[in-house]
């Protein structure tokens, strides 16, 4: 680790990421927490500009920041309060640069995830979460989704943005970029009972903007909508985004994992 | 509707109501929103105490004020935010009586949902629109589970709360209560594959705590453990609670509804 003092130049770039428009900018992006902060410690910290802690969380993490090369500045509860996105200060948060994931090789067999507008940013990260533990390919975030790299989208994630690579771009691109001819699945109300299908070893998933579902455009490029059926007593309107997407990506995984 | 002024007493009771004690002894609740407070006005209105709102609100909605007796109080910008739990302010809120669910008939084939000290209030809410989606006959709340009238809860419950019978009480209460006898199932990451199981027409899914699971004396009681295996690639440690939640219920609705 090398010591640097914490300036008000670092604070203002620091406060800036909040905005995508800095973040775009200056191609970085800030993660706050305990959890986070020590996942990217470990696996991503080539990736890391610098790092700013409470003197405690130093000394109880010096192993991890000893290892590396990365700058690291004491700051007092106050001035980090000042710099977080969080109401509830954090004991450290680390400023980095955005992940560089490859773009999937278009033939190869895999499942991905498009967002059509999610505009929630909890619900991007915790469709994150679920694209990791089900081991997707990779999420798309098409016009108007939440950027991948807000706080709220990173603290929702639990780290899988680490793991997934995403891509901003619209399925237009994607579908020509992946030279794709392979099924692209919409979630929609109206849709297919999703456990009454089969599924093979790749497919696209699109989810809809929360409130509007998915856009016309988009529709024009769906080959099969899926749902998940009401229960026979049942009375809510809809499921929340995150929630529909965790259910059918967990439907999809039990035939796509035996295929 | 009645016109009511909305004094400083009213003011501070209903910022009393953002804190649980005093829900409690009122047996009273807040609900902020256009959405929810048009569907309890609709549905609910015998419980309203009373409802506060904009100028602009009570003559869009004049229709669903006049059909009924509620006081209703205008009320500026700067008031309404001074008493909202929410940062952005709402254009109408209504402090209503809790609900008042008769206890499921023991000996009902039913399912349920026990959250075994679920803390995060949007889980919370999440998890009662997931019930009330697949027609779940009630949650049951135990120990340390977010309060149900949290403003977060009523928020993510999307109006669920309204439907789905729940209650706060400890599983061998609840056991006791319905004198049940048929299987309790508990999630757990090392529980069997939920779509390697089928199931009958009733039982008890129980959810853990997001960071320690299913608490030991919970788990006595559990006839049979069920999990969501992560896809071949994975990576996440492991699944968002309503998600995990979501996908039990979908699993088990398959079964259940054909039953």
């Amino acid at each position: 680790m090398k010591r640097i003092p914490f300036s008000k130049n670092n604070a203002k770039y620091t406060r800036s990421l909040h905005l995508k428009k800095y973040r775009d900018k200056f191609n970085k992006f800030v993660a706050e927490g305990d959890k986070i902060c020590r996942e990217m410690l470990s696996t991503a910290h080539k990736s890391i500009e610098f790092c700013v802690a409470r003197k405690e969380w130093i000394e109880l993490h010096g192993d991890l920041l000893s290892q590396t090369e990365i700058p690291v500045a004491t700051i007092d509860e106050l001035t980090l309060r000042s710099v977080s996105a969080f109401k509830t200060p954090n004991q450290v948060l680390i400023v980095a640069d955005k992940m560089d994931f490859p773009f999937p090789a278009s033939l190869s067999d895999q499942w991905y995830i498009y967002l059509d507008g999610i505009q929630d940013p909890g619900n991007v990260g915790t469709i994150l979460r679920i694209a990791d533990w089900f081991g997707f390919g990779a999420v798309f975030c098409g016009p108007d989704t939440a950027d991948i790299y807000n706080h709220k989208v990173i603290q929702a994630s639990m780290g899988a943005f680490l793991r997934v690579p995403h891509f901003s771009r619209p399925l237009e691109e994607v579908l020509s970029a992946l030279n794709w001819n392979k099924p692209v699945y919409g979630a929609s109300m109206e849709g297919q009972n999703i456990f009454d299908l089969s599924f093979g070893p790749a497919g696209i998933l699109v989810i809809g903007n929360e409130g509007q579902g998915i856009r016309p455009e988009t529709k024009e490029m769906i080959s099969q909508t899926v749902g998940i059926p009401r229960g026979k007593e049942g009375g809510a309107e809809s499921l929340n985004a995150a929630i529909a997407t965790g259910i059918l990506c967990a439907a999809i995984r039990q035939f796509a994992d035996l295929s």
